[in-house]
């Protein structure tokens, strides 16, 4: 159905407090899952929020502690709670840190599900600071020449202030995201036969399969050492080295203020002129510009709030709804 | 000619010194020259050497000046000195910050050729440091979409500490690296139809096209947002956004000290371990076993000093010799 942006948001908000968070807490996980949806990332979207309640049942609700602090540094033990605060506090404490002490290198562990990381990006260069992200988790990829999975889908990101629209770079290195092929099993469909290894590591098109197995590497032998190079971060963050799914991932943050090196404004303003310079590239395709990262999202944004409404599928309007009415 | 080690390793360091530079600088340019050729990258060893040569003396010797500076980071201006010697300051001052400050953030700019990453991050790792360095060039490489070049071939790595072998990542962003495709001009070999654009942005076999037009980005969209972020971070570091060939690079290197986050022992016996289930997983091919990033490259350093000789073209031997000898 559609679903008035507002609408959804409420919806949202309400069912995350009536799941056990506060209203600050439901305000953070509002903002990140309807971030997704206003993104057309419709998989982080309302249904991310039913699975995120169902993960929520499975620990009791306890303040993360910081177990390691530096002016330049903090180690968040986020005590087996939604990745979406872990990491978002990681992230503000960060910034934080980086205003206060020029950089902020922030780990975090023992969370679960840290969401989409363009989301934490666009906030810090919204806060002028340059940034990276890295997240490790459960082994569902293989490594290149591997058929067994030794490292979980292992997002990278940077975002870079800009005089107008920031860059956020915000890739998964796996082949195809495990969201897609979860979602490829609950509508029947096959999988490509070149994205994942079932569970004897033979190529498989079945979804279940592939979950059971393992999903390919993206890149090649240099998409996979960058995969292990996150799992090395997150294992720095003090996440598992194999961990189970959902429980032990690890979250790496950093953020710089641009000044140690550069005049922030002066470097605003070439970041803007150079993501000009490669928009403006001869394409390949004349039909098809070259984009910066970041630009498919904006655009997709700005359509959807110009709409008004997310659609949604009904099952999981009324899911939510259900959650938020129980009494 | 096979030549033996020691003796390949002091006609670089007697040519350089030959060249302007003093003992201490000769012998940072040996070291790395000799640590590609060890490594079997011989386009980055005495050949290498000879191009070191070759661009030294277009720019007067100068020393370079840190032009902003705090406790945890630092900005160097490479006043058009060789990025062996530029990088190679920014690394050990990145190393020395850490060790103090707990991280040291470092940029480098108005420098040139600064050579092979895993060099810089193998000695981080060997100080126990956790180390990321990345580096801008001229736009030799084009976007994803694109048929002209945005950016240089960018390399990006990371070092982590382990309690036997150091993981050492270190990946460039174009699908070739420029030196082959200089290679393949020198001895009158085509390229792949897949890996550049002539000058007019059409797919080509010609190596001397090629290096007028474009290569092609390695990773897709992936792989050029990664290089896009690449240069951002470079400029952030004051190199150019489209430089000209070997001029205005940029240089940037983190170290961190693992303390901040995590038992370094601990730690180093934890990436040990995870190293090897990576070796583990089951390989696609039987005769393949799964690598770790740096794996190829200390097997087969260990059988080029084991064999005591390293194998260079005549021609690339009496030239070094004639820098060493003239008078």
């Amino acid at each position: 159905m559609l679903i008035p942006i507002a609408q959804a948001d409420a919806l949202v908000h309400a069912a995350m407090m009536r799941s056990g968070y506060d209203a600050a807490e439901a305000r953070i996980i509002a903002d990140h899952v309807m971030g997704c949806e206003l993104r057309g990332v419709s998989f982080g979207g309302l249904s991310r929020a039913l699975s995120l309640i169902d993960r929520t049942r499975l620990s009791p609700r306890r303040p993360t502690v910081v177990r390691r602090e530096t002016p330049i540094s903090a180690l968040i033990d986020g005590q087996d709670q939604n990745g979406y605060l872990v990491a978002h506090q990681a992230v503000m404490l960060g910034i934080a840190k980086a205003k206060t002490s020029g950089v902020g290198l922030i780990g975090a562990y023992d969370t679960w599900y840290t969401g989409m990381y363009a989301h934490y990006l666009e906030i810090a260069a919204k806060e002028g600071v340059v940034a990276m992200a890295m997240g490790s988790s459960a082994p569902r990829v293989a490594p290149h020449g591997g058929r067994e999975g030794r490292f979980g889908t292992n997002p990278i990101g940077f975002a870079f202030p800009s005089a107008d629209q920031p860059i956020i770079l915000d890739i998964a290195t796996s082949v195809v995201p495990i969201a897609e092929v979860v979602l490829a099993g609950r509508t029947g469909r096959a999988i490509p036969d070149d994205v994942a290894f079932d569970p004897a590591g033979e190529p498989t098109t079945d979804p279940a399969a592939a979950l059971a197995g393992a999903l390919r590497v993206w890149g090649g032998h240099k998409g996979s050492g960058l995969a292990i190079a996150v799992q090395l971060m997150g294992m720095l963050a003090g996440g598992g080295a194999m961990p189970a799914d959902y429980r032990d991932c690890g979250f790496f943050f950093m953020a710089m203020r641009p000044d140690l090196f550069a005049d922030p404004a002066d470097y605003a303003a070439r970041v803007s002129a150079y993501a000009e310079a490669v928009r403006a590239a001869r394409p390949l395709d004349p039909a098809s510009p070259v984009r910066m990262p970041f630009d498919r999202s904006a655009r997709t944004r700005a359509q959807i709030m110009a709409r008004g409404t997310i659609d949604v599928p009904d099952a999981i309007v009324e899911e939510l709804e259900r959650v938020r009415d129980v009494r």
